[in-house]
């Protein structure tokens, strides 16, 4: 079967050592590398635009963008623009390009150029190439983490899922009232997806963070993110499920849709948030650092293994959970 | 009503100056610019996949924007690739691939990165960034040309559209049949429009010349391209016909599908020759050493002017030819 794996397995088979991370690098000079990434949002498969304002996908097609650069340890400062148009959309792209235009000043990003070209459905393709850069000692990669690093995580997990679910529930076909269970149930989860932050400042100043070893952005669930950085990295994890706590409304949202919060925290994607990999030594202090700077709480959620496999505990005992990791495919 | 053309001047008043050319310019050192482009190709608006094997969409992805790096004078080095792939493609994305490694690796240029993700509906979607290096004293732009510069060509007129022509008249809904008219007619030029070359060679040595003042590459028809740089240069320009000679081939093509052929040679698009501006008194040194070096002529098409309009005129009678300009919108 043809998925995402496959083309990049095999991509890399041509073009060794190059394609992996959140953004390729390219060396400028000793003391300065770029970062690049790309990434592709449509109309039906990312967003729909029955709930998804101009607004918030120009914001997301941004930051999804801006989050992969985040990832490296970079700072973003240029982007590029595709766009497939269907022909009825002209409102809503005039819209989207005054705010894509705001979301870029705000980001200190600068447009240089793109693709504009009609569309052969109805449906609309973005296409956003966001150039970064950064000290090349500091930037993160997927491959760098060591046996016995602390796994861990800036920001929330499942939540951008729970959100993309109520928004489903709320505007199917065969629910278009706006008082729909799922709308009033968790404005805020739907904030996470409509409107994701990436993690900009906290990518940067993690990378400046010599016990910090390796790091990507959460995009397709920390599960499936996880395994992607140990298997480039050649090594295991042990997800310490006792440390994924969660809230009232959390668990409340998830039996709704009869989920499993735990199992929603590990594949739920669309978080951006960040996962890297610290020596134990130093968690604590770079925990307390991080507090202080970003006023919000770093997370630990297992750590790193000799074997090349990811296992679940809770409280050292092993758990038999079933993983049905997020795709696109 | 939002085309390419109101796009781009909206988003020139949000970030001035930074958007016109075929790539956008990146400084890097006093030695060094990067030039970056992206490109959308999508099935059913640029190609059809019953005429368009894998390989030669594979060639033609990448040619169209070496293109554009070969038109600033740069040489091209590293390409990242979007693909949003119909779940039926698995065979012909396989395929793809495979081409597109191997078109990467004989123009040199190293795959760094991308996405993939699946199609909403039944069409392919490719988007490529391709970026280059050059020296900044040598790259070329559109905006740089002068008055009475000699307007130049490197490549055919209006071939590649003839070719797209035949082409969906043989693989019609109406006409399966390969013994079609088209398709037996002119192989050469449907070859023009399935596998493109990018003058890359071509641009890197008329952007050493300094009496080339202006450049850019002809993927939207002689006319409509020379527009976009007279726009840019501030000035206007003079088409000599009596320069658009052609064949009997290409006149007997042009008849049978009840086309001008002149009108065929200004308004064509795909065909991915050079257009450029150069000084008067060097043309004929520059057009000499031009056919030294590629083994085939530069073609003058006429000159630049003050005024703000493009003439068209046969022996200095000025031609009310009426011209519908090339758009994908």
């Amino acid at each position: 079967m043809i998925n995402e794996h496959n083309i990049i397995t095999y991509l890399k088979t041509q073009f060794p050592q190059q394609i992996g991370d959140d953004a390729a690098v390219l060396p400028i000079s000793d003391e300065q590398s770029w970062v690049i990434t790309q990434d592709l949002l449509i109309e039906d498969v990312h967003f729909r635009k029955n709930y998804q304002s101009p607004q918030s996908l120009a914001h997301k097609a941004l930051h999804v963008n801006l989050s992969d650069i985040a990832a490296m340890g970079a700072t973003p400062h240029t982007v590029l623009l595709g766009l497939s148009i269907p022909p009825t959309d002209e409102a809503y792209i005039q819209s989207f390009l005054e705010y894509f235009s705001k979301a870029c000043h705000k980001a200190n990003v600068i447009l240089i150029g793109g693709d504009t070209t009609r569309a052969p459905q109805h449906q609309l393709f973005i296409s956003v190439t966001l150039i970064g850069s950064g000290n090349p000692t500091h930037l993160k990669y997927r491959h760098t983490a060591q046996v016995n690093d602390i796994i861990g995580i800036a920001g929330e997990l499942g939540e951008a899922h729970l959100g993309f679910l109520t928004l489903e529930q709320a505007y199917s076909k065969d629910n278009t009232s706006s008082s729909a269970l799922g709308a009033q149930q968790a404005p805020m989860y739907q904030q996470k997806f409509l409107n994701p932050v990436a993690k900009t400042q906290e990518g940067l100043w993690l990378s400046r963070q010599t016990a910090v070893h390796a790091m990507m952005d959460i995009s397709d669930g920390l599960y499936t993110d996880l395994e992607k950085l140990t298997r480039a990295s050649h090594c295991g994890a042990n997800i310490q499920l006792e440390y994924l706590t969660t809230d009232e409304l959390f668990i409340h949202t998830c039996k709704s849709f009869e989920l499993d919060p735990l199992e929603t925290q590990l594949t739920g994607g669309e978080d951006y948030g960040l996962l890297f990999t610290v020596e134990q030594h130093a968690w604590e202090a770079i925990a307390q650092q991080f507090f202080n700077q970003f006023n919000y709480c770093l997370k630990k959620v297992g750590y790193i293994t000799k074997n090349s496999n990811i296992i679940l505990t809770e409280r050292e005992k092993i758990m038999p959970l079933q993983i049905v990791p997020f795709s696109h495919f």
